[in-house]
């Protein structure tokens, strides 16, 4: 079974009241371009994270979630001066702190930083048929002349989900993915 | 077999001739820290790499070469603006250019900027026990909550290396790899 690979940047979803300190009273966010999971989207709105040693732009990703969180790399957070953890997406308790700045409004986030494990999405229909359930932790396999496989990659099933392994972008580099060599191949 | 990992930030090999446009006739090098493997050093000196789009501060490793050879990471080139390709050590041909500039003067370095292949370094008496030859292609794992397997790792010997596995910050922050992690299982 082969995956394709989506390559994540480090971003932030933002919370409403959040969106709203940052960017002013009422504010919505702007469409950049629809990302492949249904509903999520590439927002025009950036925010400055604001690290001990350095400060870094991010892309906000909408829509808004009941809680803010910054998804980073480990090169981020080594850039930043921070030590984030690595957990999946809305798993944030004592994860890591960070100072949003946006054009409104500046924040502090104490709590919601963390680098996400790698992770793959399918819808339930193919998770059935592929003998697949969610929170099972299988390998990838990419090839490539910085080929490996990768392991505890977690399975996150759901009817609106689309078939992608997700990545960071140390993980992207290291493994040599590309425009040209960007699917995996599941292995159980 | 257990192999200890050693991680690479980005560097730079320098030729006598270009040390001495950078830091002035007749400089040598001031010895920082001694490396693993046999002779190398991180030198005190760091030079500054000028891309297209950003710079960056890159340590020496001494002692001089008779080529300059700018080793970085993927994340690396992808800051400063510029395509390097994937090589082993010493192979420049077509390799890409970067400006470096030190405290006495600057220079074009026309080619010789890589990304690293991952590779092994073992003694010739080891290598022998153990059924490896030079530039074999073997695999290794790491294990761990970021684990995997990593390929196209090419076994250099020599008399005077020392064993250790070399991988680029972007390969080590993918696989997790810290004070607490640094060793690989070599599978053959």
């Amino acid at each position: 079974m082969l995956i394709p690979i989506e390559v994540s940047a480090r971003h932030i979803h933002l919370s409403q009241k959040d969106l709203e300190l940052l960017f002013g009273t009422g504010h919505q966010l702007t469409i950049k371009q629809t990302l492949s999971q249904t509903g999520e989207f590439a927002a025009q709105e950036t925010i400055e994270l604001i690290g001990p040693q350095n400060s870094l732009s991010a892309r906000i990703v909408g829509p808004t979630r009941p809680h803010t969180q910054v998804e980073l790399s480990y090169s981020d957070c080594h850039l930043l001066g921070i030590s984030a953890p690595l957990r999946l997406s809305g798993d944030l308790a004592h994860s890591a702190s960070l100072n949003l700045v946006g054009p409104a409004g500046q924040l502090t986030l104490e709590s919601g930083v963390i680098i996400s494990k790698r992770h793959l999405h399918i819808d339930t229909a193919s998770a059935l048929t592929n003998h697949l359930h969610n929170g099972q932790i299988v390998q990838t396999k990419i090839t490539g002349e910085r080929g490996g496989i990768l392991d505890q990659v977690v399975v996150r099933v759901s009817d609106t989900f689309t078939l992608a392994l997700h990545l960071d972008t140390d993980e992207a580099n290291a493994l040599g993915i590309d425009s040209h060599n960007h699917q995996a191949e599941l292995l159980v």
